[in-house]
């Protein structure tokens, strides 16, 4: 489990490379949910998502033998673009596993930051299979998408400059997927902010962590169809325990919510947010009357959409 | 003809109610491109364009008879928005004209900044007529959306704040409806930048201003029927002698070109822009031959967009 000095380090080290994101407001959004919100906007980090946090600090954080190996993951979506670019900024090599059926979109944006991209089959087993098969070859350490501290620790630096810049905060809103981002930002939240409440927003279709949250112990990810396509993985141990200890609450919002929110985003704030983004300011307006006059931050996790696809949810 | 001096009071004016709009880069449309382009986001502007400059500079100009008398426009898109808007900041009425069959959308922001709205036929002469009646029978004033001093003046301060910023520019490149922004633009440029060109950038289908520029006579819109909607207005005397006096050319884009530009800055910069806003890089990717590694500015001039009415032509 990283502490907030492992954060605060970790934004030392990457925040040479990547940007510092606005934190925008709308007034009209605010007057709907009746609260001040703060929209801290990963949508427009380097690699269209928060996941350059992590990601660039674990590769900036190898020694000399690991640089020579180079790194791997299996994620096939923001995560390995965010990889291969950290990757590529210290000239290593980086390997992605990614399934066969990975949508021509995001395969492209990984090759194009350079990753040398592998196949699987579509199910978790073979990925693995094929990642450990590249280990073997190569030697490159594996950089899992959030079971891994370093991802953990980066991924709490958005919530360490939220707050450093909004000082203050009665919520945070974060997205849950695998658990690594909440983790990191409730981590720096509760350091930080003493009274804060940290609120993971998560797809009714893929509510392994509520489940988890709510039973005490950690449920499996089951069939997640939800439209948040970014929030299809599970909690694994590390995170649970994290959340568990550091989350006041899960609130789950179905694929309508996500999708309303999503436009709203759009038409009111004038930026593209996935809609693994979107989850925020639909758990947020899912619980709008318990946020009357509060200060409330949330997550806007990224940006990466195909519009053709996109196109066809709204 | 409004001068330098005229727009930098405008600024002086304006500045405490308006926003100062992030200056953007994005990496891959500069290696599209071949030069670095600043992108003055003005979508991301008070009431979602760079309309409020002109509208604010007008209403926060006028004397005490004329506040109480309140003001008047027949505009049914941004400009009318933003005269509500900025009517609404000084606690005066703010009649708008539109014609009945203007959208949904637009209407309802107009409305929801405070506007008494009327109606009239969607024929120029017909909401001509309208708007001297609300004039005789109120006393209003009448900001026009382009052919007024303050108007011009204001829109100016967008290029203001981007040279400001960004120091040196070798292009600033305007989309041109009726010519109030880039003749404000124009005459900001000129004056602070020695050698910088400014380029109009303009939609085919409502090429009335590259008509006019070539012939040196001020030519009519002929049916402008371009997805730009917000271009499809004709420039003015007093616009057309400023365009001629200080803008360098005029590049016309087809509506293809002006799609895939939008798509372009939504999917790689992750902004919301209009159809009138992407004719800049629009043309830009039209003349990038003549741009190799040049400083260009760009004025993004707005975001106002019903998503669902985009996306058909996405």
């Amino acid at each position: 489990m990283p502490e907030f000095k492992d954060i605060q380090a970790a934004y030392k080290r990457i925040a040479p490379h990547i940007h510092r994101t606005v934190v925008m407001t709308n007034k009209s959004i605010n007057t709907l949910v009746g609260a001040s919100i703060y929209f801290k906007c990963e949508n427009l980090q380097k690699t269209g998502s928060f996941k350059i946090r992590g990601a660039s600090n674990a590769v900036f954080s190898l020694n000399d033998d690991e640089l020579k190996k180079g790194v791997v993951t299996h994620s096939s979506g923001n995560h390995g673009a965010a990889l291969a670019c950290a990757a590529g900024w210290r000239n290593i090599a980086c390997y992605v596993v990614t399934p066969q059926n990975t949508s021509g979109f995001k395969k492209n944006a990984i090759i194009n930051y350079g990753a040398r991209v592998s196949y699987s089959d579509a199910l978790l087993p073979s990925r693995i299979a094929q990642t450990e098969k590249i280990i073997k070859e190569t030697g490159a350490t594996l950089i899992h998408p959030y079971d891994n501290e370093k991802i953990i620790a980066g991924a709490g630096t958005s919530a360490l400059e939220l707050i450093d810049e909004v000082k203050e905060l009665d919520y945070l809103f974060v997205p849950v997927g695998g658990g690594g981002s909440i983790s990191g930002c409730a981590i720096t939240a509760k350091n930080m902010l003493t009274g804060i409440k940290v609120i993971g927003a998560e797809p009714q279709l893929a509510d392994d962590a509520f489940q988890s949250f709510k039973t005490g112990t950690l449920q499996p990810q089951r069939e997640p169809r939800t439209v948040a396509d970014g929030l299809r993985t599970a909690l694994c141990d590390r995170t649970f325990n994290i959340v568990r200890k550091y989350v006041d609450d899960i609130v789950l919002v179905n694929d309508e919510q996500i999708i309303d929110a999503m436009r709203l985003i759009w038409e009111r704030m004038k930026i593209v947010t996935e809609t693994s983004s979107a989850v925020t300011l639909a758990a947020i307006l899912n619980i709008k009357n318990d946020l009357k006059g509060k200060k409330v931050g949330a997550i806007l996790s990224g940006g990466n959409v195909d519009l053709k696809e996109v196109l066809t949810l709204l």
